[in-house]
């Protein structure tokens, strides 16, 4: 049997799967209290745990110190030890998130659509939590705070496990969380820090069926894959962002410029950004070169179908693997297509249901692409950066969902809820 | 490779997994006309195929013979003949069905809450069709038309099996169904019904990632048991209902005694029947000896806790076992209990999260109650037999889920949807 020392690394001799079913445990025990907390003893806990995020900076910066140093003996690449390393800014970063979750409505509660029925009950339905989720993530420990946030706010359980490098700054956020949740009079076991190492634990969570209602997996496409292949738990996944702009023949040329250079070069690196770009055939001459010209100038690479090579003389020819790609870097590929049927059914084929967009003044065509566009967001006429729980007004996201069940897009509070039905009657029973 | 025999038995020679990867690709495609079609095409279609189940009704019911003979050859009991036969009632019914699910509205290309944003985008959400739905379950023939019915209502492709004993039954049905899809112009292959008696085909179903999005089993415990076990696409599943009554001590006792009389006797082998009463103490002398008589009278088992048994000698003592126990039979146990908060935690122990209800005049434990029962339906003075997809005005219902994700209770069309984002620019880019 594991002891409960939530805070301290576990040392390696203790039976993990003995030590998951303990955290399983704790967790269902801790998700029906949190699941009937009031917001306003939630909102007092995330305030508790901003306060003693500030009042233990020091010894958070001193973990993750342990943590950077073994990353750079490890000889972890630069861009890990980036994520991993927790500045000021990153704390103070932090402590706002908390604070702007502590602002977010409570969607725990809220009835909608309560109707009388011809039997003269009322019928309606309840938002609630799911229970307990589970997140596994890489070695970025300022999620582990923004998970405990949204967790906690939606009434949920939660129990995190992040990348073994981030193990001490984990488990240092994980004493500030737990002083949060007693200061407010909730269990501290409502969010649990994995505390070893052992890669078994995350097999654990895949299989804790009844224990865990959803895992979300959070980082690079390998190990969201990883993770929904090996799952017996429901997963909500967020793998690629292959996203399209597709350019119709009735764009605004200037409105189709400004989205398109928007959508590629706002940032290369994000999910949302734009990795193919598709062009009506009659617009293509007058409007290709002219667009090449500022995304060149921004220093993007373009690989072109051979029409697009004709016309933009610096473009490189595309192989076929270019339209599946999620670049996440300045390239971009481009392709002519007869009309929006064609782009319909080249986003189909090469797609990865995250975010497309037309530009388009024709009403007919907009209407089409908003309903064949089989993809977590369906935009016209903006830019697809705009894929984003903040732009969204969701006011946090605890991921973007390429699934179709349960929720898609990004996802917020509402996401991390679900809803029961209730009923309230005077006495009926059933008759016939 | 197998060829397209949709609506003869497959010989035993042809290898199941090529079988099924067929049945996954046509599926896949037809998915994609099926999310396009508009509301009139998929009401011609529904029309069509409750005509041809009307002309086609001598073949169908010669199906259903053989069916019937081969049954009662092979020994199945009573019980599972009746499911199988296709009476002209059933046969009615399933034109019914058909006629009933055309008269509802679409909910595929609802936008809702479409609202600016700070930027000035319009963000929204639109229902959208899951995909491909695989029906798993046994040999009830009308099944496959209810199914086809609403999966085809809702945008989805259906992929159909039914238990082997009802082959011959399926088969002419599917020949109905892609009549009906075919004279409106929709692929035939919206709806396949898996023509191969071979059990692999379920494991080829419950492995087909990618291609079925979820999977919806239908049948009895064991059978669904066994699909969510081995699954590895996503299930909406229905356990057992062990549903409880509970009556306050503000209760009105003449109401008390008529909800829980229907919600016990009204139909017994049904999943929303009461199958244990929680009684508070203060009220338990006056009321259980009154609410033990039209129970007895009615042919109802009691087996109750200590206390119940001294109240009513007529009760047998109950196990521990019993409270755990979906009876679908005349017999209920029965417990007194302090009061709302110990009948919330026995709930919680023992309850199996499809229907609760409270019966009270008190408003603040009313509240209580309808938070904290975490059951797919929670009600408060009405019996538990109005959980339901038609009593809650669903018009239809393709199961009712125990699950937490995605859908709770009832699940009709809106269950066989989700929403993804839409967005409507004026040529809005990301600044910052």
């Amino acid at each position: 049997m594991a002891s409960a020392q939530p805070f301290t690394e576990n040392s390696e001799n203790i039976d993990v799967s003995d030590y998951m079913a303990l955290v399983g445990r704790q967790a269902r025990a801790a998700a029906t209290d949190l699941s009937a907390a009031t917001t306003q003893v939630k909102n007092q806990a995330l305030l508790g745990i901003a306060d003693a995020i500030a009042v233990q900076a020091d010894s958070i910066r001193q973990a993750n110190s342990k943590d950077m140093a073994a990353g750079r003996q490890n000889g972890l690449d630069a861009a890990l030890l980036d994520r991993l390393e927790l500045t000021d800014g990153r704390i103070e970063a932090m402590i706002d998130g908390l604070r702007q979750v502590v602002a977010l409505a409570d969607p725990v509660g809220e009835i909608s659509d309560l109707a009388y029925k011809p039997s003269g009950i009322q019928v309606g339905r309840m938002r609630v939590p799911l229970g307990v989720i589970g997140m596994i993530y890489e070695s970025r420990p300022n999620v582990t705070i923004d998970a405990a946030a949204l967790c906690l706010k939606s009434g949920n359980a939660a129990i995190l496990r992040g990348g073994s490098e981030s193990l001490h700054s984990n488990l240092a956020l994980a004493r500030c969380v737990a002083d949060g949740l007693q200061a407010a009079g909730l269990p501290a076991t409502a969010v649990q820090v994995v505390s070893t190492r052992d890669r078994a634990a995350v097999g654990e969570m895949l299989a804790m069926r009844g224990v865990i209602d959803v895992i979300i997996p959070r980082g690079g496409k390998s190990l969201v894959e990883r993770v929904s292949e090996d799952a017996r738990v429901p997963v909500i996944k967020h793998l690629d962002g292959n996203c399209h702009t597709y350019i119709d023949d009735s764009a605004d040329a200037e409105m189709a410029i400004a989205i398109s250079v928007n959508a590629k070069t706002h940032r290369y690196g994000v999910c949302n950004a734009m990795e193919s770009l598709l062009v009506a055939e009659t617009v293509a001459p007058s409007l290709l070169p002219r667009l090449a010209e500022p995304l060149l100038a921004a220093g993007v690479e373009l690989r072109g179908c051979e029409r697009s090579c004709q016309l933009v003389p610096a473009m490189s020819s595309a192989s076929d693997s270019d339209w599946d790609e999620e670049y996440l870097a300045p390239v971009l590929s481009v392709k002519v297509v007869a009309g929006v049927d064609e782009a319909i059914r080249h986003i189909a084929a090469h797609g990865s249901g995250h975010t497309d967009v037309i530009v388009t003044e024709h009403l007919g065509r907009a209407q089409q692409f908003l309903r064949q566009v089989d993809s977590s967001s369906v935009m016209v006429n903006a830019s697809s950066r705009f894929a984003d729980g903040y732009e969204y007004g969701l006011g946090a996201e605890i991921g973007i969902s390429t699934d179709r069940l349960h929720a898609r897009g990004p996802v917020g509070l509402e996401g991390l809820t679900s809803q029961k039905y209730v009923v309230l009657g005077e006495g009926q029973v059933r008759g016939g």
